[in-house]
């Protein structure tokens, strides 16, 4: 639609709309055939050319809210995601999940819209964007238990798709990701096979499935060596909270010679610390992460990790939402993609 | 507006969405006293509460995109950035200036809806969601030369407010941004006065207006000193292109003691590449970036740059959008925010 602000320099003064009777009048047909023309239907070539030539001259543009009330699509996703992962851009996750499924639904024609959420208040706004016509369709990655997003979603029917799997999530909304508690279990138990003795975990907030899962992993990899003290849990996954996590499990186990860290950025912030503190990695102490996030290489030395298909993991939560647009049936419950460790430097 | 698929996990049959006329027919009251009610118009209270105990059972959602008609407003505002920014989540600055945008505009009841730029595709849809009615103004980073996105928006008169400033910009879309110029000047000036002999540049795409000014800036501080070969150019902000450009810098110069690297993520793999070389920062190389991202204090050794007042960027350019929707004044042109130099390890 022709916006109402005619120049942004000024105090705004409502300009009149172009509407199709505006378009009707300029090319000499009925407002019907500009509607027609406009919808794709049938109209003569003699008047296709007219409307086009009015549309070229008086510069209209067709209002897509207008249209999204008629076939009631709007021909955009929402892609919503915690703000924190954007703003540190730490999470080098959030953005690849978000490119990938962008490409998806690029090829598709369709807007992908990105939604951050950062505090109740955006958590609401955000639930009645997406119940307002504005999206046909969402993908939400980083929810928790009981996330309020899920319930606007599952309540509005919302075509959607969860990246990762909240613990109350049920059926109604489909899912991927992964095995964290296998691929936990397993470079964990690789890290212990190189000898190590004292091997703690920084583990992140559990308020969500994949840190509860690595944590079991790690705690069924260590068997009967667990102990409480070797886990330090740090409120989120930033570079920052990975060398606190990593000072704190020094002062608590100074003998401690195998680390554990959930994700690639805090095993990044972990051998900060260990630097800082004179150990040598993986001399002194093994470091493994999880992921294989940019971190990985970004890091010195190399970090060993999983590997998360993390492009896979967007694009099928993209697929997911596109089948159920064009009303294709659907399977309940999630899609576990395949992780693979890689063992680099740092263990 | 009630979503007519079922449900995600069927092939979706079309489920009659709840209209005013069943609310106003549970509530026992007219259409147009319901549409009054939801309008924030006068009713009755007694029909108040019946409509909200109708609304209350039957779960009905504001249809948005009819008010938007009515309205025009969609309270919502894009923000238009590149995807490859997101993408390798390299380049922090966006994003921190993407959450105080988004601070300032959640607190005015705005939705930000964040679109990705990648292909001329993208370009060609997010011009088209811009035009659709749903969003009621932009905010657009990373623009360059001849950008199609500042076209639409100049086409539109779409309110709007630019982050940086590609040279065709002109006065019709106000901007927000630094003087690139100075700020290169000053700290490569602080650099060579350290006693480097042999100070190069790792610069990058030459098609925005940061790039290019923060080019005239190291040549103006190098002065009769400045080579062409000293230059190197690399096509983009990520930690590979900082590497890749060091590395060529060593070749081309193996006696270089001095960097200015555009961005802290190019100043952070040329790092990587002296390490590699076996050269000790700052003792036989002093590197200085520009942008004070917590690339600049994740690196070993801490960088000395330029600090960029990034928040302030976000919300100036946030507020120039919500002034123009209320209709207020816009003085045309920049908003210039002051720079400071960083001095920490790295030089």
């Amino acid at each position: 639609m022709r916006r109402r602000y005619r120049a942004p320099m000024a105090p705004s003064e409502p300009q009149r709309r172009t509407t199709v009777h505006d378009i009707a009048a300029a090319a000499g047909v009925s407002r019907g055939t500009v509607s027609r023309a406009l919808n794709g239907g049938y109209v003569s070539a003699a008047a296709r050319a007219a409307i086009e030539e009015a549309i070229a001259g008086i510069g209209f543009v067709p209002n897509t809210a207008a249209r999204t009330l008629r076939t009631r699509r709007s021909q955009a996703v929402a892609f919503v995601a915690l703000g924190q992962h954007a703003g540190a851009f730490a999470d080098p996750n959030i953005g690849a999940v978000m490119l990938a499924a962008n490409a998806v639904l690029s090829g598709a024609d369709h807007q992908m819209v990105n939604l951050l959420l950062e505090s109740p208040r955006d958590t609401e706004r955000v639930a009645r964007h997406l119940s307002g016509g504005f999206v046909d369709g969402a993908i939400v990655v980083s929810a928790r238990a009981g996330d309020p997003i899920i319930k606007v979603i599952r309540d509005l029917r919302l075509p959607a798709a969860v990246v990762g799997h909240p613990p109350d999530l049920g059926d109604a909304v489909p899912y991927v990701g992964i095995d964290n508690e296998t691929a936990a279990r397993e470079i964990v138990s690789r890290l212990l096979a190189t000898g190590r003795r004292r091997t703690g975990m920084i583990a992140a907030a559990q308020d969500r499935d994949s840190c509860t899962d690595r944590l079991a992993g790690y705690r069924s990899a260590m068997g009967p060596a667990f102990e409480e003290h070797l886990v330090v849990r740090v409120p989120g996954h930033d570079h920052r909270c990975g060398a606190d996590g990593m000072r704190l499990l020094l002062e608590r186990e100074p003998a401690i010679d195998g680390v554990f860290a959930a994700s690639d950025v805090l095993a990044a912030g972990a051998l900060e610390a260990l630097r800082e503190a004179g150990r040598a990695v993986p001399g002194d102490v093994g470091v493994v992460g999880f992921d294989d996030s940019p971190w990985a290489v970004w890091s010195q030395p190399r970090l060993s990790t999983v590997r998360q298909p993390i492009e896979e993991i967007g694009s099928a939560a993209a697929h997911l939402v596109l089948r159920q647009l064009r009303g294709e049936p659907v399977d309940p419950g999630g899609r576990i993609l395949p992780t693979t460790t890689v063992w680099r430097d740092s263990a």
